[in-house]
C-alpha cells in the first residue's frame, strides 16, 4: 500500500483516514480565514477550497481565480494548513502550484488527457476524482496515465455516481471502497458532499465511508455555509466536521 | 419508527441490527441443519433459505421446492430460529406460510403487483426487496401497496443495483440506508451478498451497513459454501458471520 | 426468421409491420368502439386496449377489469380486429384468453418467471416487453423460457428503457432493434408511447422504427386522447397513426 | 433553425443530410488519399481523421499528430473535402486550425470547459459530441457555452451513450435525436461508428438517424478498415457508405 506525505501528513496504507475540509468555493477572505480555524480546532488537517468554478450552465459566480489562491495561501501560512485545490486546465498548473501543496482534478475532466498528462511532470501529489458516470477500470486507466507521466503520487477520491434513480443526485458510490482497496494499492478518499446534496446525509455517509476502511474524507465545510453561492447546501458545520474526526478516532481505535 | 416483532425478535426502531443468515438455496438437509447450528452459534437470530430459484435462463438447478420448505421447518424447530423465505407466486403463499416466518419478496418481483396485493392479506411480515433498478420511489409505492392491502409489517431490504460500471456486478446501495432512514419509518435491513458477488468483499460491506445505522442484516452463508449449486461464490461461511456479528455488537456498545 | 399468424395477419419475418393501436386503458365503451373504428380506418390491423392497470402508487384509476375484456370482444366482432391485451397475473390467464388473441406481459412483469411459465402452456401469441432496466440477454431468457414451456409464439416489444438522464422520461430503445434483429429469429415490435411520454414525439419514433426494419409497432391511440384517464399525454389520435401507415406502406415499397 | 455553411456546404434547417466520412486515426497517407477519394465518390462532402487519440489506458498507438494534420491538408486540396477532426486541448488549437475546417470536441471533452471558452473565441465552426453520460441540459449547456463565448457556429453530435447493458457497447442515443430537435435550432448530426461497436449495425443505424431527421452523418470509413490500428472493427468500407447515402438521397426525395 502506497503511503503519501503531504508536508508531514501520511496519507493511505496504514495511517488513519486524513480530513480535508473547507469551503466549496473561496467566496470571501474573513469567511475563510475563520473557517481554515474551525476546521482546524475540528480535527481538520488539510484545508480545501475552490478557486475557479465554471457552472454546467454559464452565468453564475464562477470563482475568485487568482485572488482565492492568495486567500488560501494566507490560510495555509496562519494556520499551517496543506492547501487542497482544483486545477481545471492546463494554463493554470503553474499559479496554482505556487500556492497549493495538492492539486486536484475534477469529475468533469477524469478524462481530460492532456491534463493529466501535464500533472504527471509536476512534484505535487494529485487528487483524482472519479468521473460521475466513470468506471472503476477508467479511473484506475486516468490515474495509471499521471503515474506513467511520472507522478505517482496520486491519490483516488471516490464521490456520488449517476444512476438511473432521479430522485436522488448522484448516490455516494460507498460500495467502490472496499471494491477499490481489493484493486489498487493507491490512497483512495471519499468526498461526502456532493453525493449527499443535503447536510444531513454528510455525517452518516462519512460514518459509513471510515468503516468501510477509507484513507481520508474531503468534506465540504464551512462557518457560514447559508450564505456561500455555491454548494449551500451540502457544506456542513465546523461542529458536525467535529463529530466526524471524534467518529473517525474512535474507529480507528477500536477496530 | 416501526418496530415489528418476529417470534419475539425486534427489528426496526431503535432495537440493534437483526442477523438473519443462511444458504442461498436449501440444497440438502445435513448441511442445512449444519449451517442453521452455525449461523445460531455465530449469532444469527433468524434462518434464511431459498426452496424455488428460477433463472434468468432457465434449465439450472431450481430449488427443492415444499422438500425444502419442511427441512426449514425442522431446522426451526430444532434451532429456534424464525424462519425467512422467497414467495414467487401468489400460488405459493398458504404453503409457504404454512413453514416460514417472515415471506420475502425478491427484486425481480417487487413490482409484481399481484403477488403484493396478496401478501397485503396475509398475516406474517413482509421483506420487500428493492428491484435491482428501482428507484427509491417505486420502492416506497410496493411497500405501500402491501400496507394498504392490510399488512403493515414491511421490511424494506436494501441490495445490490444496476450501473453503468459492466467491471462490477451489483454495486451495493448503501447510499440508499441513510437516504430511506429519513424518508420511511420502516425497517431497513441489506443484504451485501448479491452485490458482492465475491465472499471478500461481504464483511465489509456489513460493516459499512452498520455504520449507516441499519436495522438488520441478512447474509448469505453456509457451513460449505463451495459445495453449493447457487451462488457459490458469495456465501460466507459462519467464522466470517461471528465476526461480522461481534462488530455489530462492538459497534451498538459504543456509538 | 420465425413468422406468427394471428388470425390471418402475418407478424414477423419479410412481412410488412404490423399495426396494432388502441387506448392505454379501456375507460369507456363509445370511445372505444369509436377508436377502434377509427384505428381501423386509419390502417391498423389489430386493436389494443389495458384491462388491468395497476399503478406504482396504489390509488388512482386501475382499470375496468373483466368489463373492460367484455368490450373488446364486441369491438373485435364489429370490426374484425384481433385483440391484444396484458395479462399481468397467473390467474387472469384464463378469462383473459376468452376475449384477447394475444397475452402482452408487461415490462415490470418480463421476469414474473411464474406468469412466464404459465404463458408457455398456452396456444395463444404473447408479446413479451422488455423490462425497462433488463438487458438483452435477460430479455431473450424471459422469452426462451416461454418457449421452453412449449409456446413458441413469442412476440418481443421493445419500449423505452430507463437511463441516467432525468430530462427524458424512458428514451426509447431504438437501437435493440437491429442489434436484437441480429441475434434473434423471432419477431420484435417497437411500442413509442411510454418513450416518448409526449405525442409529438410518436410520430417522429415510429418512423425510425420501420427505418430499422421492426416487424411491428404497437401504438397507444384514442379518439379522445386528451379524456382519458391513463396515459393522455403520450396517446396519438386516428389521423396521426394514419400517417405513420402510410410512411410505412411507402417505405416498404421503395426500400 | 440555424444553417451553417462550411465552405459552401450548407448543414442544419432544412438542408439534406450532409455526409462526413473517413477513418478513425490518419495511420498512413496512401491509405488516407485512397479513403479520401473513395468516400467522395461514395458521396460524402466533408472528411474526417484523428490526429490526437489517446487512450483510457497509456500506452498504445495515439496518432500521428501534426504529421496527420497535414496529411489531411493534402487530401482536402487534392480531392475538395473540408477536413473535421478532434481537438484536445487548448495549446492545439492553433494548429488544427490552420489545417481543419470544422474542430471537433470529443465525448471526453464535453465539460473541459477551459477548451470549450478557447473554442468560443474561433472564427471555425465546432462540432460538440456528446458526453457518454451526460444528460442533454448538459450537453445543451456545453453548446451554450460555446456560443457565449462568441462562436455560435455549434453542431451538436450525438452517438452512443453508457446504459446498463452490458452486452451493448454505447447503445446508440438515435431517441435524443427527435427529442433535440424540438429543444434546439442549432444542427444535429449523428455519429453510429461508436455506437456500433461493429460494421453491420452502422448502416441500420444510418437508417434509423436519417428517419429521424437528422442533419448530417459522421461516420468512420476506411479502404482499409482491417488494417487500421484504431477502431477497426467499426470502421465501414466505402461501398457502405455508397448505399447509405443513396438511401438518404432517396429517402428526402420521397418524405
Amino acid at each position: 500500500m502506497k503511503t503519501i506525505d503531504i508536508n508531514g501528513i501520511k496519507i493511505g496504507g496504514g495511517n488513519p483516514p486524513v480530513i480535508i475540509a473547507g469551503p466549496c468555493a473561496v467566496e470571501d477572505e474573513e469567511i475563510l480565514m475563520k473557517t481554515a480555524r474551525d476546521v482546524r480546532d475540528a480535527g481538520a488537517v488539510m484545508l480545501r477550497g475552490g478557486a475557479w468554478k465554471p457552472r454546467t450552465m454559464p452565468g453564475k459566480f464562477e470563482g475568485l481565480h487568482e485572488k482565492a489562491l492568495e486567500m488560501l495561501s494566507k490560510a495555509r501560512e496562519k494556520y499551517n494548513l496543506p492547501i487542497v485545490t482544483e486545477v481545471m486546465s492546463t494554463d493554470k498548473i503553474d499559479v496554482i502550484s505556487k500556492h497549493a501543496d495538492v492539486l486536484q482534478v475534477g469529475t468533469r475532466n477524469m478524462q481530460n488527457f492532456d491534463l493529466l498528462d501535464r500533472l504527471g511532470r509536476i512534484d505535487k501529489p494529485v487528487i483524482l476524482k472519479r468521473g460521475m458516470s466513470a468506471t472503476i477500470d477508467e479511473f484506475l486507466g486516468a490515474a495509471e496515465r499521471i503515474i506513467k507521466g511520472g507522478n505517482d503520487e496520486v491519490i483516488l477520491c471516490l464521490r456520488g455516481v449517476r444512476t438511473f434513480d432521479h430522485s436522488q443526485r448522484y448516490p455516494a458510490d460507498l460500495y467502490s471502497i472496499p471494491d477499490l482497496l481489493s484493486k489498487t494499492d493507491l490512497p483512495i478518499i471519499f468526498d461526502p458532499s456532493h453525493a449527499a446534496g443535503k447536510r444531513d446525509l454528510v455525517e452518516s455517509l462519512c460514518r459509513m465511508a471510515i468503516a468501510g476502511g477509507v484513507h481520508g474524507l474531503i468534506i465540504e465545510t464551512s462557518c457560514e455555509p447559508d450564505s456561500a453561492q455555491c454548494d449551500a447546501k451540502q457544506m456542513i458545520t465546523p461542529d458536525i466536521l467535529a463529530r466526524i474526526v471524534e467518529f473517525s478516532s474512535k474507529f480507528q481505535e477500536i477496530f
